[in-house]
């Protein structure tokens, strides 16, 4: 009885908010949604395409490529999922002693002894507690429980801030470019103007102050005023390592310029030269004497990234310093809006900022698991980097950290030309062509922002060790078809 | 080294973004920072008030007044968390025989069997199979999984919805009076018009579909066009169980004014009488021959209520129906830029949907604790009920459903002015007051929005059944003392 007298559907794409409209979020865009169409096509069908899998380096999710996840961790996290077990004799063949240790005391933190109930809208404060300890062994200056919201990932304090921040498109946040596609996509939808600042890719990907300063100065002429400087360290896409020279000059700058320093950290544990060395910039600005009064600072931090790779978990915390009582009050009022992020997350937060310590039951398989997945990590970046740099027309920086290499490709004309007809991106049009020949995922390197005329993909260095080499075969043969296709 | 020459900090209550400001959050609001304040004192002196604890009646977190989670969630959800031991055999000597088995189905349905990874964003695929298959059992009408998107608890589907529809405050939302604050909340942030429609007290909260076309009609005439219609059902703060008739009608409505009917259904197995029964309106618009070319529907389910109160785990779907293809891209574009919602929660989404069934190890138990838990809730219900309307100047409408009660105060003029004087809602003094002397939070009326003139307070259910009858003592002490102490 769908009746004749239906009116036009009440949501169309002409009258939704253009700024979901405009929003874009390349990291799972159209290549990745052609790539589970073939995935899809594979498991009905196991000869439709010249590949047996699809491979996805598209997003830093490694536990989906087989990392397996620190046992520890996994044990905490199931013991307080059912902790009616704890005290069970029973418990104490399948759980580390440590592991049912770290629960107890866990599950006495928790308000209620509930590890089913909502929490404190920032997260439970013991947990916050630990993970203020975390942060302050780690720095060596002290950290207060009531500066940490424990989040959902690092995702969700991107959108608070940018959400407190943005009031109208005169307010502009400076973000690196190449950047991770959340900070414009999150500052699209809020309404914002994301101020760009390059990264020089010949030093590096090199952060010049010089070149926030010229930028926060265009903004200015177009009657933008700049809020926050957004800095990646380790970068994402970019993979360098900020020096401690570096970070300093760019304390300074967010004080004298009065800029929020939004500090994504979510990569701290992923660093894989001798030659660099995480510094949070929490410790950077203490360092030079910076209290609350001299700078505002946020630091994310995230489960999903560094050796335990929990995404799924959806764990992570934002540190705010420097911010006045006041506004603080409005932070957390949008925390509450969302009630709290969920338990386990929280748990797990606690847990990667305080991994078990020599003496404990776990230490020992906890280090070489450890050991095992970021050794590893830096050899695949660096196996990926030589191939890289062996093909023709590709240059590549080293991945001196974070989970990802972002080659510059010099693509023929032809092919460029070829992507125009097919109205995409050059660097849309190789990823395509990439995973139409070889199940492998990249994501072009227009989603993450680049230098006009240059061309990148962004690789991620995840799939497991022993895939590798076939990747570095499929890729190198792909690509020199691909430059004899279209070469000039 | 605070410098002397420290600017004004970058971030203050004047320059951040306005609609922040303008948000309110009752539930989490003034009361409950004072009820913490006083928690913190008990703590450090125990004879600091003339109360030995907290009784927080302001939120409905079953967990953290003691309700026992359903083991067989429980039990599924940490050994998904720690899948290395579903193989072993010790784990039989702790775990069900169907909690074990429930899981290892589950794992054999996550890509990569890996549950600590990013899923798809809109939420397992096997797990939207289970939500889909758990829906079409309850409606008896089809249920499509990719209409499915897992969510960490309703919220995130409510803001999803607001930025989808909201372009500017020309865009209204029609909201029940009284609302769940987090509507208004959502609406503010996102910088849309609320438009009320006022659910009337006298017929026990009832919907009347002519005072949501008047209040169209207003909207209408102030340049705002309505874009969605809010249900919640059983009603949040008002208890309400919809007979079929009126949501006939509601459906009717929507379809002809082109609303996009957003069910909050979150409270689908809270129904406490025995004359009234929960319909979902996507049952309700199918058995009327509606499809998806006359009804757009969002329908809202949480893991956090019902008698499963997993609230800090995080988990929910929304599904919807009805959107043309362009604008689920949309949806979904924004779910993947927050990647994905918790594993955990998606898990006891797909649990909460499926529990255990007739001749399963678990259905014995799972029932009794599931029975407990409801025949608990209603008798508490009926109990504070009877215990309201028995007090001077209150009357209470019954729960028929949900998990609060909504009483109205007939407060005494001397109580408004002195309210006047501290400069707050009457029924915010008088829950502030009731705080300081029982240590029982109430949430004031005034933060779910009534008509002029009349006040309430908003009470949950949920404080354990023996903890019931020393509440209603307090109660109506102090209710008593108020009265005689304002006594006009």
């Amino acid at each position: 009885m769908a009746s004749s007298t239906t009116k036009t559907p009440p949501v169309s794409i002409d009258n939704i908010n253009p700024k979901v409209l405009n929003c874009r979020y390349a990291v799972r865009g159209a290549i990745v949604s052609h790539a589970q169409r073939l995935q899809n096509e594979l498991q009905t069908n196991s000869d439709s395409h010249p590949f047996d899998e699809i491979l996805y380096c598209n997003i830093g999710n490694p536990q989906s490529l087989g990392q397996k996840p620190i046992s520890f961790f996994e044990q905490v996290v199931a013991l307080l999922d059912n902790p009616a077990i704890l005290k069970k004799q029973q418990t104490h063949s399948l759980f580390k002693p440590d592991a049912i240790s770290r629960a107890s005391q866990i599950l006495e933190i928790m308000p209620g002894k509930a590890t089913g109930a909502y929490s404190h809208s920032q997260g439970v404060k013991g947990l916050r507690d630990a993970v203020a300890a975390g942060i302050q062994a780690r720095d060596g200056y002290p950290a207060n429980p009531d500066d940490i919201f424990l989040t959902d990932g690092a995702s969700p304090g991107v959108h608070k801030m940018m959400q407190l921040l943005i009031g109208s498109e005169k307010d502009g946040i400076l973000c690196p470019i190449p950047q991770y596609p959340l900070y414009s996509a999150a500052i699209t939808l809020h309404g914002g103007s994301l101020v760009p600042y390059y990264l020089d890719e010949e030093t590096s990907w090199g952060l010049e102050v010089s070149e926030v300063k010229k930028q926060i100065e265009i903004a200015k002429s177009q009657g933008i005023t700049c809020r926050a400087l957004v800095v990646i360290n380790p970068g994402n896409p970019t993979g360098q390592v900020l020096c401690e020279d570096n970070q300093k000059d760019i304390v300074r700058l967010c004080k004298e310029e009065g800029l929020v320093l939004i500090a994504d950290e979510v990569y701290q544990e992923n660093v894989y030269v001798e030659d660099k060395k995480f510094n949070s910039f929490k410790k950077i600005s203490r360092s030079m004497g910076f209290g609350d009064d001299d700078i505002t600072l946020v630091s994310l931090q995230s489960i999903s990234k560094g050796y335990y790779g929990f995404c799924g978990k959806r764990g992570g915390y934002m540190e705010i310093t420097g911010f006045c009582r006041e506004v603080r009050d409005e932070i957390y009022k949008l925390s509450s809006v969302s009630l709290c992020s969920n338990i386990s997350g929280q748990i797990l937060s606690s847990l990667v900022m305080n991994p078990p310590k020599e003496g404990d039951e776990s230490y020992e398989s906890y280090t070489e698991e450890k050991n095992t997945i970021l050794s590893s990590l830096a050899r695949r970046a660096k196996i990926l980097e030589e191939a890289f740099n062996s093909m023709e027309g590709v240059t590549c920086n080293r991945a001196e950290g974070a989970m990802y290499l972002f080659p510059r490709l010099s693509l023929p004309t032809k092919s460029i030309q070829a992507a125009k007809v097919e109205n995409i991106a050059p660097d849309a049009f190789y990823a395509h062509r990439l995973l139409d020949a070889t199940g492998i995922v990249f994501v072009p390197g227009s989603g993450f922002g680049q230098v006009d005329g240059t061309w990148h993909v962004r690789c991620t260095i995840l799939p497991q060790e022993d895939k590798i080499p076939s990747i570095v075969t499929l890729l190198k043969a792909f690509h020199q078809n691909f430059m004899n296709e279209f070469s000039d």
